[in-house]
């Protein structure tokens, strides 16, 4: 996984049919890569959350066929992520 | 997924069987990298567009065994991405 | 499979369901990328590990659709690695 | 997928038994990385192909389990890839 | 899949029990990238090696569930390898 930032969102009235109903968040990685993750948390613009990619980002919905490469998995308790 | 913009078009009269019948978009994304990605949609050069990327591109086929693995899953609408 | 070392961890209290119960720690690979990596092994800050990727991470696990797409798969004998 | 233009080939006669059999060759993105792709088309040096990587190049091959990540899905037409 | 020369090993007493006994061997790829992948031939320090990565690394094993992301799919003949 890799940390990032929610940094805006992107709407597509036009879409492929199996693309499912939700918001898509526009995160930036630490390392500045800009990636647009399916949010099933209700994240906030400027929320730290982990992301997942690839094959296990669409695993999560029931459907089988979901073209979703990049998940946010959870939102990063900021002040608990001290070094161990 | 990633933001991208089409910005051409290949042709492919020699290839795999499996290479599914429709158009193959020359795609630029926002770092800069230029791929191949298949489009369902019927985008117009310079469209702002949504890729996803890996297996779960190939999965949007009924088809077993496409060897897709750039998929056009949206059209952004444009005047609406801005930061939330 | 990357060498890695642990640089840290993150908590994540609001997170989707099906993310596993566990340690997600931060490490470091050789060309300084950063990633979160769920570990099973109980690993401490600065230890060397062996990171696993992709779709493959997430099938350790016996559940299916586990959101997980980097594992900790081994603790490195830093005396051993030696070259050959 | 990716344009890239062969440039080599190569060969390996101690291999594991699950390789197919045929050409690997060398192609060479339009960004300037390599990669080993196998060819079922026939490609010569020199000629732009199309290529496709990961899990869905080897769900090419009839066989399950397959170690290929990277397959050659068509030839260019070259006359043909003007901007839109 | 990519070029690639075997530079060391890693040992690894602690680790998850599903990875697969062998030989864990450090290659680094023409870009100068150094991962460790899984070796069932038997190579050599300085001996070049082709990699696959990925999902299809892991399926080159019987077991379902092996956490292995990159493997050693064939030792390249150097004196062949010229230019087609």
């Amino acid at each position: 996984m890799m940390r990032a930032r929610v940094s805006g969102r992107v709407w597509s009235t036009r879409h492929v049919g199996t693309l499912p109903t939700g918001a898509l968040l526009e995160v930036e990685t630490e390392a500045g890569a800009r990636l647009i993750a399916f949010d099933p948390l209700g994240c906030a613009e400027g929320e730290a959350v982990l992301i997942t990619q690839g094959s296990v980002a669409a695993s999560y919905f029931p459907e089988t066929s979901v073209p979703i490469d990049a998940l946010i998995v959870g939102s990063i308790d900021e002040q608990s992520t001290k070094r161990q």
